[in-house]
């Protein structure tokens, strides 16, 4: 038997034990989750050591590889950070449980009562980059909300991970539910993320990536199941010819710079020519100083001589740093077909006073998320009142925006009748 | 150039197209859209010989290949079928529009209002089998809920959906709206259906399928956009031991027989062994004097000498015929069991005055449908008071169960605020 063979088999038989596990988290009730969640959190700060020193052995592979300092800072678990994985279950403990809920109720003339109930979707595999944390907050979600979870980590977090699902899988035995519940992929062998994006034969329901480009593309491209994710957030403003200038500036900068590496960070701006000699160069110098490289168009460079000039690829350029690009725009129909065109249906914002054009931008642009003058950093499932989320999703159906316990749940109709058939 | 590369680039510029008509689709008003149903249905009328025509050349093609009776028959368009196209349409136009409804409307300490708004999902492509009603039934189904259409229809078809897609086209620039909102695959050739299930380079958001278990498992398979379908309802009743008998035997006759070739129609009747007494032979008697087939298990065969030995493979079959499997079980677990292994998560029912035992029925099984005390033929959309159905889905994301116009809308988040930006 090779390894590929024996892989393949491991993966089948983790996919049928989470499918049965998630039989069993379907029916629990929402307080032997939360007591899950809790002694998860409990035997994270009981092992905090353990944790550490696992994640020790990670960091020093990754060193020894000489891997990025910004890489190898993700990497690490310090008493901090152990703490807030433990916090973070606590939290997921505390809201509300999404299972169970009735969506909607109705009866129909002949008697029939129907009502739609959520339930959990079923087992959920989570492909993540070297974040152990994602472990903690992954499993926790998938959990409670009634999902089976399959972890596959990035293999240079391959101990710490495997550190934090043996707490996770002590807290579901200590509520008496199956350790199956969250499983972790016991190996670090690349093939197994390929089993994955093939469904496990079936028992797999949805994937959810979470990394940089190139892993959710590679999801997005070869899964042969749903996918919860977004490949890029190309988010914009647009300040429209009657933007408040003092409100403009504080939207973009803080759309911009408040952080620069998040999927809701803005990466272009667009300004209208009809408010462009009140706007463009208030805003364009609020960016720069603020440390905003600013790539413009001809009006931009006009505007201020520090700003360099944009190329074609600049309008679809996730940055996901202080750089930023501007441009002129004739009105928000001209906004609305730039951000159609260039955008990425993630997040995009208009700064006006003007209702009208307001409405229009939310009701024409077809992005997850509309805002009308607001940061595009609201864009995150905490700020929704979500509470945690496990990503955002710019797909069209099932989950579009933040991802959190309510998304991670579909429905069922339950029809109750006296003896009703059909004519 | 080639066939192949010139099929290609005429799908793509049917793709490119039809995601410039959803754009004016998404905004058009309800009232402009039951316009376009409306006159789509009158010119449906004024060119019933036009189609009738038409159909001939596709009947006459039909025979000249032998084609089975029964395909003949649904490509058939007779007068009475063609009035019922047009009143099909205007039936849709009837329906309440989903565009726009506020699904959900909340407002965050910080003053930022939400919304959840249902928005059309954008460009759909049916893949059909050689019914011409499916052409006029789900375009307008697709505008109405403000999505362009791409139907391919069956190569048998051809002319008589070509017929019926000029006259919705007709009906489309009666009311000012763009004429590739709905388009048909102007050729019946058979790689249009690959480029189709590729995504037309990402200008197609959904797939519909419509037809028998091959069409539908190739597309479920080869899509690389995502699919609204089932590949079959392996429908269950269960007749609990405390079932009333006379409403367990209406309602396993119903669920059976009322149409034997709808996916809602019951497949395996499971009976509970500690009623088996009172209810199993009744059941059974009952089938076979409706003209049903029985197949059964020993405690079938033994209630009575006409049922047949049912093999493991008839557990998961679907007959579509009047034919049915019969097995006895040790109670509402068992049953669960049976139907989590062999169903098809479709549609199940329970027949019993045990309350308890109902609910745990209807909250266990992991259907699309679960009913108590109602013939599984209710699995219809029209039953459940959606209005007209585009099909039945058993997948577990966004739409599961009938596929209405509702189901045929995602949703984004418009956020108003007052120049909020996040800490």
């Amino acid at each position: 038997m090779n390894a590929v063979t024996s892989n393949r088999e491991m993966m089948m038989t983790l996919g049928q034990a989470a499918r049965i596990a998630a039989r069993e988290l379907a029916r629990a009730p929402s307080v032997q989750k939360d007591e899950a969640l809790r002694a998860m959190a409990a035997k994270i700060r009981r092992s905090a050591a353990d944790i550490a020193s696992e994640n020790r052995r990670d960091l020093e592979n990754a060193r020894a590889r000489e891997l990025k300092p910004s890489f190898v800072d993700r990497l690490t678990l310090d008493g901090v950070r152990i703490e807030a994985l433990a916090r973070g279950l606590e939290d997921i403990a505390a809201l509300p449980d999404p299972v169970g809920a009735v969506m909607a109720h109705w009866t129909r003339p002949n008697g029939l009562d129907f009502s739609r109930v959520r339930v959990p979707i079923g087992v959920i595999g989570i492909i993540y980059e070297s974040r152990p944390n994602v472990t903690a907050d992954a499993g926790g979600l998938c959990m409670k909300s009634g999902n089976a979870a399959i972890l596959r980590g990035g293999s240079d977090s391959f101990h710490s991970s495997a550190a934090i699902v043996a707490c996770l899988q002590r807290g579901l035995d200590v509520a008496g539910l199956p350790r199956t519940a969250v499983q972790m992929v016991p190996t670090a062998d690349r093939d197994c993320v390929g089993l994955m994006l093939e469904g496990l034969g079936g028992a797999l329901d949805l994937i959810v990536p979470r990394g940089g480009r190139s892993l959710v593309s590679r999801v997005q491209s070869e899964a042969r199941v749903p996918v919860f994710s977004h490949l890029e957030g190309i988010c914009h403003v647009y300040v429209d010819k009657a933007a408040d200038t003092d409100m403009a500036c504080r939207i973009v900068l803080n759309s911009k710079m408040r952080r620069t590496g998040i999927c809701g960070a803005a990466e272009t701006i667009l300004v209208d020519r009809a408010g462009a000699e009140r706007h463009l160069r208030q805003v364009i110098r609020a960016l720069i100083d603020a440390g905003c490289e600013v790539r413009g168009d001809v009006h931009a460079m006009a505007a201020d001589p520090r700003v360099k000039p944009a190329s074609e690829e600049d309008w679809s350029t996730e940055y996901l740093d202080a750089v930023v690009a501007v441009k002129v725009v004739d009105g928000v129909g001209e906004a609305i077909d730039h951000i159609t065109r260039y955008g990425s249906q993630h997040t995009d914002s208009i700064v006006t006073e003007d209702r009208a054009a307001a409405e229009r931008f939310l009701a024409e642009l077809d992005s997850a998320i509309v805002l009308h003058n607001a940061s595009t950093q609201f864009a995150d499932g905490g700020e929704f009142g979500f509470g945690a989320e496990i990503g955002i999703a710019t797909g069209k159906l099932h989950a579009r925006g933040p991802v959190g316990l309510e998304q991670l749940t579909t429905f069922k109709y339950q029809v109750r009748g006296t003896g009703q058939v059909r004519p």
